[in-house]
């Protein structure tokens, strides 16, 4: 048996020293033997209002130094049972968002024909699209959680449709997601009328928004959810902007009144066991994140759909 | 039937362009059929700890662009039978406060006179009791839903009887406000002595430290202010200090352990159907926000008074 | 009978002004006299991620001039009963952790000898090692109440068994604390091996995982800690990362789903009567603090912290 | 004889009140008997590295409040003789780099038919190719004043030809401008070989690199560069980064070893007198200037920009 | 022969360390026996733009930890020949320019006739309107040098005749100043009409506008305004404005293409010999200082003004 | 022939994607085989004001990814000839400053022995000590180019020998530096007595202060420099505080009036030819650095040097 890649240990090598990878893993040149495959994908031309997201894979690796292997609440040790490596940033166009979309499939193409579970550290949402793309091509239509405080369903913004508010629209109409088992958790503030988020309902989307959810503990909440996918595949996309700005405040388009992390947490480990194929951490913006700890939030976010992940052992 | 004011769409014009007016609507040279008059009072010559709130209505403005028009919690469609508009901002004496108290209330007469109910973007706390004192001469004393990490009832601060701290005892003493309908909510801190919270107890306020509503929902309480309000003309004034620092870190003088967003929102929903006849959002320093997420904030909670105003429809 | 010491009142000296001490109460040249001594401890060479504790002290005696002298929540006011004096900051070496620790433990003899309770304004957790061996030697063992993201109990970092991360494993095995009188609240976050924790917790350590008191009101569990302690003389050392960095962002190695400032207070008044004999609030790091608002909230646990100590006076 | 509009004055007003729009001028709805129209163009999805000019108009706007009509050094009154407005920004699409650029150029052609002089506030370089297309279209082929650290002539970036360094090949090799009176000024810092620049020199470009600069009086410079444009139509782009980091922080590709302001300041003013027929400033990243200086600089360079346009006063 | 106060030495005590007073000299309780007496006054209620001076006392304060006795470029020893001291701040009224000012004057006639020479840390240059009616009360009428980027001689500003920015017209109008022997360093900028430098002009005021002044070495244009001045006795005022942003970015009213710390340093070390009377720097702005450099800028100047006092020995 | 390492090109990965190393070259596993080992030595316990050099390394690498390979200025192609790789960082002992430096000692030994030529990213200036022993070892006492803002020959710091303050009196003692071949460039500000300077000047240090470089093209001074070096082994460690706080704003010890980021180029272009044998750039501070273009100036300053390294080609 082969010993799985660990990350650096902060009792080995200061924390602020090092390779910026993810946790300190190894990079990885080639992704044959990966179970899971820890991406950058540095867009921001997807975004609508502040920008800077093209820095967040590398605020996200650098803050997710602090984070160790095991994972005292819920006894999780990823790397006892998967192979984990960064493979480092999809070479994206900036300069073209439709570019960048197609880059972004392809790569994704042949990261899960290489086996591996892809986890992407975003860049604004629009990347979950060419993503989702990829996904349904190799899992047929997925079961989705998706942490927002938007809908992202607009049809188009200024003609175009493919950007970080159409994301979700686009999958249902090209069915790469299964609509009954799409769950959007966290949606809230202001619209243009009720459709905004009505109509996907009318597909089949479940509906958590914020404000029937604040004060809550999310345990069971997700549970539900998780005995509702049962045995399908699940993609699991998180826009940090789900977070309250209180928790996240380093992020294009925050709104108030939003989850805590706390309640992100019971999210997350409420659906161990769900059969995830996939999972984004999307809109970190560093420029906005002079602290840094949205940065931490989102790698400690990845750091813990990582705990679920099939396969994953507890000790 | 005229068409309203409608704010510009983030779909239309990019957010981060158009002119810098609250939500991108229509700035108005005339009062005239307007029935919400928004106002800038950029003044922070009544601060005592940290200054800044001179910029406070330039960047809630800014920060408004991201809110559109309907509100998806509550269903309110305040643009749909509101003439809306923003009216800039009052030219005050920015080197004497004494001066600016006096042109801020004559300002607001105006207002008043052209029949428009007048939402204010601070500038500090100074800046509500020249508006009481035009409230007043209108409606008589008014009910008061009065937010806020401080009661503001000292009676002087070196010397000075009309600054950011004094407002509420000014106000009763000339008779400004009802004080058995005057509503202290998220009061908590340090003071000097126990009277300085319960003198104006005594005198009819009713108070809700920070500290008996922590962890709570608040729809219920306001919900109880709002059917003692009655059929009374009530004036809500939300220092952004009533939110706890880490939902509203930009502000002059923080206090830790106040409200959160959640409960905010809570506490304005509520109150819908009070028959309120202005309101302002205050104390948003800019300079100590560097996210501009307080501003944001700011911006948010005044779009959910605008939400409430009497002849607000909800679909 | 003499007059205590007071804080400068805001009223009589503008909050900007005066001496940059502890809430501006005077500076002690000699700790003769005093009940409590407010010292200064400006390290931050035992830190392992983001360093700047050393200007603690600085930022938080500034941003301690907001505090007023009454405890409105709570009605203490202890300046009524004890004399209270900011005796400047410790002399360190900022060169050498080893011979800083030394430094700390001479003056924390002499601060005790003369019969002062210390308060100290951190830097970084190592110096509460040194603390507890002062504290130790004229105390015996002490219960200790521990607020920290972090249990603090690594064998050795780097090869070096003094530093922030291993003072309470040296604290233990030197027996200055009672291990059964040992309380940690809010730890959390990652770890190499369930027996991070577990190995405290069999030493007799009381463990308080932050995932358990989320969303709680921790007042009935602090009674039941200060019902445990007993008439123990009990240390209290709060560390700012204890709370999550939405409320404390300015922090040198924050952990997200951390305490809130309500619970703080909640577990801090609790505690009220126990037989306290020091207490030091530490790690808060300004450079990562861009608002000031994590110091004010390190100057408030202060105060608080203050008001519960024995002999207090409320009113 | 209709009085000229006029910015609104720092006396009557105060600064940080009033409509966001260059030195507080008018908002012009129409283009008709405007002399020079001040216009946004908010992009930042050209960006080779960090982004964030898109806030650029916005921030250059705030930032000009500070600035008088009078110019102090030259006499310059450019607001007695000059009909000038801010119209606004251009509606952009800002998904679409190949779309936005279509639209400045549609947008260009209006505001030139309607007979008024352009003066753009960046967004990025990029958008200073459309802005060409449109001058040329109008003037023919025009000299270029080009101040930047960077020489703008990549061939393609990621495959793109229209991106904010590719902007000086395209419009040599669409003959928008004249290559012999094209002078490229502060050029410097490092390239993949000596034909970044010897290639454009080859054209007829004139190149000016920073390091003969430095320390010099650049009014003799310029004048030199005045007479050689003899009569002929010439545009001006001012990258602000032709500035050093020093004077100008906030922007998305700094370069050391740059332009003083002082010596922008002798540049343009010794172009007094040359037929200008436009002008932009761009790259202003406000989320990389904190303290808003680079605004300012931005601002002030656009102001002298306006003093020397054909038909300005000298009083 | 009693020993002078000395600064803290760094060596002695961790510079982060020890009071927050102007170079860690002692806090003086008294003035008798003073010969320079260095005081606070945190004013920001004269400012026309940015506020947030009421800061620069504080923070001046802070920095100046850096600083230690001896000039290494010029020999000066202050503290071997001058009994130096901070005298803490003047207790201004914060809600009220009219009143502070009152204050500012009587608390300098107490200074001067103690026998102290004043060396004022701002605040905002209203500041020296009072001081200078207090130094003309002694010393008549003075000389003054006056660096700054602005000539601060309008009439009014909203109908307040004493305001940071009409300090020198009024020092005029009431004789506190020598008009012929006063001069304007480092004014630039825009204005409302040539006047507005042309008529301190006339009344006698030697101005070098900022443009005059790039690139040279200050020394010998210096040492001609000192030998201009003879013995009369001359007052220093220093606007950190005077200074290029780009080296005092911390400011409320910058203006670009200013004067160069080395050419202040220049200026002010060919002053040596002088007969000062007084002096102060102001205008440095903390909340637009993140680096806090513009802070120890404004200390270095104090410093530097410090070692050319009369009776300051060179070794 | 083997092809060199290259830096990843901004044209073939977008800037803000790729690793965190020195200009994206390659991470080098084992020192056999490179001319140049560019290593970070992460440091910030030898700093005496302001910490944070611990994360320059990392900022350092991160704004290196602007700089291309080619030379505009000057030609070098340093990347054509020399097989150039970046290390990593070095396992520096961060709790305690002896140990570390022992470590950077027993480091230089092996990158010396493998025969690679050491460039270090600091880090504070303490990090050179141990440097210069293992450079001793290898060639002998050498020549010094230190340029800088203090002569770091303080004797002792809080009775530590080895300090950021007390470098290269400790290598004047032990013989690592040949004194009469040391410049020391850039010097200035106060210290405690003329000695300062003045003793280390008795060793033989030819000592260049600031005020002597004041607006002069340093080239021909750098040449003199050169030549008196001659054909000695010289080493070059750059403090980025020589530079003038207004183009290094992000560093520990600040002081005004230091070198422009021209000068710099110049004496470091005009020390091509010498025999180099290692070079450094310490003391940036990322946390004081809110742009990033202080890191950005000594990754740019560290390329420069490269530039001039024995067996560069110029094309
Ligand atoms: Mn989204
Ligand atoms: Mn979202
Ligand atoms: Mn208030
Ligand atoms: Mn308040
Ligand atoms: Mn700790
Ligand atoms: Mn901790
Ligand atoms: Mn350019
Ligand atoms: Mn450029
Ligand atoms: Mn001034
Ligand atoms: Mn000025
Ligand atoms: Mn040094
Ligand atoms: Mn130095």
């Amino acid at each position: 048996m082969t010993a799985k890649n660990q990350p650096i240990s902060g009792n080995d090598l200061a924390r602020f020293s090092g390779p910026n990878t993810f946790m300190r893993l190894p990079s990885a040149g080639r992704l044959q033997g990966l179970d899971v495959a820890v991406v950058g994908v540095p867009v921001d031309i997807g975004t609508s209002w502040r920008s800077g997201t093209r820095f967040g894979p590398k605020q996200i690796r650098a803050e997710s130094a602090m984070i160790r292997p095991y994972n005292m609440a819920t006894g999780a040790a990823p790397f006892d049972s998967l192979q984990v490596a960064d493979i480092g940033d999809l070479a994206i166009n900036t300069f073209s968002l439709k570019d960048t979309i197609r880059i972004i499939s392809e790569s994704y193409d042949a990261i899960l024909n290489a086996g591996a579970l892809p986890m992407a550290m975003g860049g604004d949402h629009s990347i979950t699209l060419p993503i989702l793309r990829s996904i349904a091509r190799r899992h047929g239509p997925v079961a989705l959680v998706h942490v927002d405080a938007h809908a992202d369903v607009n049809d188009e913004m200024f003609g175009e449709r493919e950007t970080h508010g159409t994301v979700f629209r686009r999958a249902y109409e090209e069915g790469l997601i299964n609509p009954e088992k799409t769950y959007q958790i966290g949606i809230r503030g202001t619209g243009y009328a009720a459709t905004d988020f009505k109509e996907a309902a009318g597909w089949g989307f479940q509906q958590f928004p914020a404000h029937d959810l604040w004060g809550r503990d999310l345990s069971q909440m997700a549970a539900e959810i998780r005995r509702d996918i049962g045995d399908r595949p699940v993609y699991v996309t998180f826009d940090i902007d789900g977070l309250d700005p209180a928790y996240a405040p380093g992020t294009g388009t925050p709104e108030i009144g939003g989850l805590t992390t706390p309640q992100a947490l019971q999210l997350i480990r409420a659906l161990r066991g769900a059969p995830i194929v996939g999972c984004d951490l999307v809109e970190v913006s560093p420029p906005y994140d002079p602290s840094g700890n949205t940065a931490l939030t989102g790698a400690n976010i990845l750091y813990e759909l990582l705990c679920i992940l099939p396969g994953v052992e507890y000790r």
